[in-house]
């Protein structure tokens, strides 16, 4: 069975699965595992390695409008080398610093291929999940979408300096806490724009609808895309952005776009079914290899 | 180099690495991994596998005297069946269910290699560290010892299903919750006893001296060994048993006994340098490719 049907087998046998992290009595938590061969592109540094693989877990905190209070790593590799860790480390620790979240350790462990698997917990007394969303509420994004799309096709061009540095993101913790008490429904854009749209349709049981003239498209990816389709594609499937994607009732947009401390970027409107662009249906594409049950 | 050398990296850049588990605002946090080659032996059930990933973690918060508040982990395979995946949750489910703690879901991951990474978060107003053992204390285990080694003979014999029941185990966090009141210092014995007592030795920078036919050997260990040695071997240093390692003021031991809700075994008492079974050196060696450092 593929990865999203063996999902829904986790949802069936575990009752607190199935938002970007776990919710308990204050607590939310969430776990994510990445590998070189599918989430560390050649030339990708340890230090963005750590920063990535933390950071990514510190986005679903994000996601649920929690603090972020703690993290932790395995470190999984053929060798240890004294330089590789240290440069981990200082990934993980410089990535938690940016949250104000404490890098707490985690584990070394003898494996095939590189592999970082990350937990992120964090408090909250309202956590926002995906499910609240309600027909006439503003969809907004944070920040830009398509940086990690243009970091691939750096690393693919060589350019490795500019891709590491476009690899690593800030988790939008503190966008996250701005607009919890405002948003009815949030997760964040690690599965792409439109995988994340279909994700938030689903579980509110609703529609989406967007205009992709609205979405803030990172100028990174017109710098490395080939035509307007690809930059397209970049912005809207490909994913790995950890930005949020947040729906607000039209009354509390101005506030939520006032109190957000990063760009928040209004790019359409909840409706009653349907996922759409420009009036069009929207692909349910998008990056699925990280999907999870309690840190999808 | 080694995994040891390289945890001592880890130690030097992460403040709150170093014990059983992270400890953090009354929180405890800890997280492992396994891999089918060198932790799930062939006959290993996926229920087994569960219960045993987890359960590790959950020992991990047990050696911090803390209740287990939540457990998450990531399945990470080649392929999702439908029936193994749900064994490997019932697993995770059961023992989280048999010390009163939620399992919260986690996360699935395509990986070319069977691999589990567990997280485990406790609370606790008072952990137990490993570095507070003072000479004269009393050094206790709980339990049996050996039930692990045995299981992986029993594996090695083909006779997977009392292999896979020697290799599930009760986490110690009743007796943890019990004993925290009591101890000087905890930990668990995952990685056999002799390094349990010289790293117990190292955090509190003093001596330990046990006495070997005080050590509460498992019945499944003399059923499978070959000689007295063997079972010297299964005992003290092949680990993997999760149980507790504790010592405890001379004047409180009567009350720890009393109050453990699992057999607890004088089996020493901490003395000012170097560690002995018998009057002899004991040698610093057990299961070492599960050390961690937020997690060890």
């Amino acid at each position: 069975m593929d990865e999203r049907a063996a999902l829904s087998v986790v949802g069936d046998a575990v009752s607190a699965a199935g938002d970007d992290c776990a919710v308990i009595d204050g607590l939310v938590a969430t776990t994510d595992m990445l590998h070189e061969t599918t989430d560390f592109p050649d030339g990708t540094t340890r230090y963005t390695a750590g920063w990535r693989a933390v950071g990514a877990s510190l986005s679903d905190v994000a996601a649920m409008g929690a603090e972020a209070t703690a993290a932790l790593a395995i470190y999984a590799s053929p060798s240890f080398e004294a330089a590789e860790i240290e440069a981990f480390l200082d990934g993980c620790l410089d990535v938690c610093a940016a949250v104000d979240c404490e890098y707490v350790g985690g584990d070394l462990d003898g494996h095939d291929e590189f592999t970082v698997s990350t937990t992120a917990i964090g408090r909250t007394d309202a956590p926002v999940y995906r499910s609240g969303a309600t027909p006439g509420d503003a969809i907004c994004v944070t920040g830009t979408l398509g940086r990690s799309g243009a970091a691939i096709r750096r690393f693919e061009a060589g350019e490795a300096e500019r891709a590491n540095e476009l690899f690593r993101f800030e988790p939008r913790i503190a966008a996250g806490r701005a607009l919890a008490p405002h948003a009815s429904s949030m997760m964040d854009s690690s599965d792409g724009l439109a995988r994340s749209l279909h994700q938030l349709s689903e579980a509110s049981d609703c529609g989406m609808s967007v205009a992709y003239a609205d979405v803030p498209v990172d100028d990174a990816v017109e710098a490395v895309a080939t035509n307007p389709a690809d930059i397209r594609e970049l912005a809207i499937h490909f994913g790995e952005d950890f930005e949020l994607v947040c729906t607000v009732p039209e009354e509390s947009l101005a506030a939520a776009v006032e109190t957000s401390p990063v760009a928040l970027t209004p790019i359409g409107t909840v409706t009653d079914d349907g996922v759409r662009m420009d009036g069009e249906a929207l692909s349910d594409r998008g990056f699925t290899h990280r999907s999870s049950a309690a840190g999808r």
